[in-house]
């Protein structure tokens, strides 16, 4: 926290990311008092989302955000330019943290910056075998998992619960329910497969395959 | 739809927009088949949302985009530059789109365009107050109203249920369903004051000071 009692939250972007993993918790948290949100990359400008038509635009780079005190990394394509950069700046910054969180596949960039080892986790279903080869127990049945000052969500729609669930944790239940009808963050899916354990299994075969066309990298 | 069965989603971006009212929706069905998606605004480029730091890429014009098969507006600024060339243009697209789609204060700009009309809708809570002042009928209990081809999503989270039903319209339950466990959208948030009618008297009074001090021209 600076001097004046202002948080810095950090959204990272990087090649191929999941728009709704940053913009989702991103929505929330920048309701609370005393925020300063800034979306960090290797450099600021635009930074491609995995389904290639739509960016966001970098505001900071790693070098710009040395202390940030909320780190939040979403899925972001682990092949990708600038992994290394990223590896060793959330190595560097999660020294110095309030809470270091990931949504979706983020759980697998701190994973491979060391960040996880010892600590339970989640991440999008597709991605949670590949836990403890990385000495992090995975936690499917858990939509937010918290570690310490590790916040891990499952997959992309997942950071609005571990954003709301922060906000509560850092300005209480009352302003956390502020935020929640700002946002009007009442769920009413029309449909209830959006966990493994709610899919038929004809839903999550298709579901595997479609995972697999669009991100054969795994 | 075009002429091989591919329909076209124009994702509209616009002066101070709210990020989460355009990113949620997309993320749901950018995932289905046979679909196109782009984000449209009055020339492509980076476009600042309403918190001021984080901005999204239009990637095409309106002139580029003349006849969408799916349009979704989020919440933009009435007040805002070129608010005149995004009504015409929707005036003129809404003839001939399948879906025009709105997420909460996006249904203010349909309004505007005389679009909702003789139709009951909905749309942000802040802003319900206002659509008889456009001949359209607000319905403050329901998360996601269809008029005819016309589909409004009350605030700014609710364009994902919004979006998870139009792909069960489109494609059936079955593929709602993939994209759903696609997305895990099994959402529990940690506190319940995400509609009016759940928050306590306390919550609603700070809500309604933020909205318009974050707001201030409504």
């Amino acid at each position: 926290m600076k001097p004046d009692g202002t948080r810095q939250i950090a959204f990272i972007l990087g090649h191929e990311f999941t728009a709704l993993d940053a913009v989702g918790p991103y929505e929330l948290l920048r309701l609370m008092p005393d925020t300063e949100v800034r979306f960090v990359a290797h450099r600021p400008g635009p930074v491609l989302t995995d389904g290639g038509v739509l960016s966001l635009v970098a505001s900071h780079s790693f070098d710009e955000t040395p202390e940030p005190d909320i780190v939040l990394v979403p899925a972001i394509s682990a092949n990708g330019p600038h992994i290394g950069e990223l590896l060793e700046w959330l190595r560097r910054v999660h020294r110095t943290t309030e809470w270091t969180t990931s949504v979706c596949g983020g759980a697998m960039l701190l994973a491979m910056a060391g960040i996880l080892d010892g600590h339970p986790a989640t991440t999008h279903w597709s991605a949670l075998e590949a836990l403890p080869n990385f000495g992090s127990d995975p936690r499917p049945e858990e939509r937010v998992v918290r570690s310490g000052k590790i916040v891990t969500a499952a997959g992309v729609s997942a950071g609005l619960d571990l954003a709301l669930w922060l906000v509560g944790e850092l300005h209480g239940q009352e302003w956390a329910e502020v935020v929640q009808l700002m946002a009007e963050y009442d769920p009413q899916p029309p449909f209830h497969a959006g966990h493994m354990s709610k899919a038929s299994p004809r839903v999550r075969e298709l579901a595997a395959a479609e995972m697999d066309r669009l991100y054969p990298a795994g």
